[in-house]
This record gives C-alpha cells, structure tokens and sequence, in this order.
C-alpha cells in the first residue's frame, strides 16, 4: 500500500516484535522458564485495570497508566533488560535507553514519536501520579512472581530483604496501599525462607 | 494482608499468569518460537495505540479496546486456543469459553467480574465499534506475522487465500483502511508465494 503513514506505523509494529525476545530475570509462575518483556508488559497493563483503585490519586488517568507500561520497556529491544540489582549495568543505562526510544519510536510518524517520547520519559521521571503507579505496578509483579516461585530470583543472586526493600520503597508515592501489601509479602517471604534478612 | 478485596485480585492477576504458557499458531518475526497468548494481547493493545485514527467510529473509546484486546485471550487458560481454522474445534469453542470466563472473571470481587465479562461478550459478539476495531486488529496482527515469515502458518496447515480472505472480511466493519491494507498485504503475499491461491 502506497500509504507512507501507515507503512512507517506497521513498521514499528513489526519492529516491537522483538520484545518478545528481551528476556527478564523473573520466571513465569510454574517456574519453567524466565519472563519476556512483552509479557510483563501486558501483565502490568491488566493490573493496572484491576488495581488503579488504590493509587494514591484517585484522578488518575487509566489510559495514560495502560498506555505507558504497554511502551515503558520497548527501549530494552536495543538497551536490553537491566537486572535491577545490577549496579554497574545501570551506571550507563539512561544514555543506552534514550538513543533507543530515538531510534524505535523514531520509526513513528512525528507526532506519535513525539507521544511516545514523552510518555517513556513521563514513566521514568516518576513524577506524575500516573508515573509513580505505573513504577508502583513494575515493582509488584516481579514480587509476586518471586514470592510465588519461592524466591527464585532473589535466591539466584543472593539479595537481601534490605536491598528489596529499598528498591521498593518509593512503590509508596504510588500507592500507600500497595506499598503495605508490598511490606507484608516481603515479610512473609523473609518467614518462609524465600528471602535472607 | 488481611484484606478480601484485594487478596482476590492480586489471586487473579497470578492466575492470568498462565496466558504466558498458551501457545497460538503464529510464530514470533524471527521465525524461532510461537507466540504466546499474553504477547499477542500487549501486540495488539499497543496496535490499539498506533492504529485507532483508523476506526471507521472516529469517536471510537480507546480505553475500552485497550481493555478488551488485553483481556480477550484469559479464557484461553481453560480452553485453549482454537486455531480459526480448525472447523471441529470451532464447534464447541463457545461453551468451553462461557465455563472458562466464569471461573477466571469470577476469581475477581463482583462488580470487576461483571465488568471484565461484559467486556469479553462485547468483543465476542463484535456489535460495537470497539468490538469491531479490537476484531479487526486481532486478526492483522497473525497476518502481519504470517507475511514476515514467509506464510509460516498457511504453509503449515495448506491454507488457500480463499479462506484468509473469508475470515478477514469482517476486519472492514472496524477499519476500511484497514481493510484494503489486508487486502494489499494478501495479494502481495500470494504474489511472492508465501499463500496458495
């Protein structure tokens, strides 16, 4: 089709294929292999439906939230998963990550790289309400696929209920609700073992 | 957590996990894997973003296709994904998929069961123009795979572009442009061989 609009738009489409071969450190529940970012995206995107009762604003925009956890990992197809604990991964990752979103969502027509531009920059300033649940849902469901597996990715690489903690806290400014449900599943995890202290 | 509301949906957020272990007929662009039903929801949600100034309704609600394309494979957990076509399989398919909304939908507290069923029936019976649009890009997206991969599945299962094009038809009640973009894409794949005339 001669429509060069729509041609660069099934571009990218195609293009996105490919985050379906960004592997996390996460396993999926029955523990037989590890999650894929597009996976998890779609995850977070239906949380957000069912759990956006209790972000701390309760304005929120749904659409907004769905839109940025549907896009937030696409820059990982060329700047890969960064392991949360990784420090020395992270050092360079905004630099790896802003010429990804250049480049993927740069084959958009203008004015949708523009939005998608600025909705993954929305989503990792974390400053808007929308932001901050968003992180709020990114931060939960590797928890609970780690509580429901025994701990496995905490045990593989030996982290700290002290380390989850901290990487959790600001899960908070999202939602005071989920943030205690948060506290609570990490104790519970830390009692059956899942996770050292 | 001693809270019943949100014990139950955070038990069907696990539970919708298993979407990430049913498998469809297409592969993935790079040939290597089939995709699975949790991916190919994201895929369309976020088609869903980049495509929608395409729906016939220009009034279209976005948010409620967003919602319907992330939550209209779940009953697959129990049923399966039927492949559309497999004519046998197609027979009883509506039933074991009444059985499997009740039971997955009905894991959430009541009103979001109503909710998440009343939008699986809406996109199921394709009336609405969300219904349509979501229809419409639940069938471009297995094409767009097919024609990456060189026809991967109609080869697989000999299918002729007689009977792609019949199960395509309706995608214009979602999208004319669309549409004639499906149609463009079915010619030029039997042109280069990838689908039998």
């Amino acid at each position: 089709m001669n429509d060069i609009r729509l041609n660069k738009q099934i571009e990218f489409i195609l293009e996105i294929d490919k985050l379906k071969k960004v592997y996390r450190q996460s396993v999926i529940t029955d523990g037989s292999r590890e999650e894929n970012d597009a996976e998890h995206s779609w995850h977070l995107a239906v949380m957000a439906i069912v759990l956006h009762e209790y972000a701390n604003d309760t304005n929120i925009d749904l659409l907004k939230v769905l839109k940025m956890v549907l896009i937030h990992d696409i820059v990982e197809i060329d700047a890969g998963d960064t392991f949360i604990y990784d420090k020395k991964g992270n050092e360079k990752k905004a630099q790896r990550e802003m010429m990804a979103a250049e480049r993927i969502f740069g084959l958009l027509p203008e004015e949708q790289y523009m939005e998608f531009k600025k909705l993954w920059e929305e989503f990792e300033a974390r400053e808007t309400p929308e932001a901050k649940f968003a992180a709020t849902l990114d931060r939960l469901e590797p928890l609970l696929l780690n509580a429901k597996t025994g701990g496995h990715t905490w045990k593989k690489f030996n982290i700290t209920s002290e380390r989850v903690l901290q990487k959790n806290l600001h899960t908070k400014q999202g939602s005071a609700k989920l943030w205690e449900y948060i506290n609570d599943l990490i104790e519970e995890c830390i009692d059956k073992g899942y996770l050292k202290k």
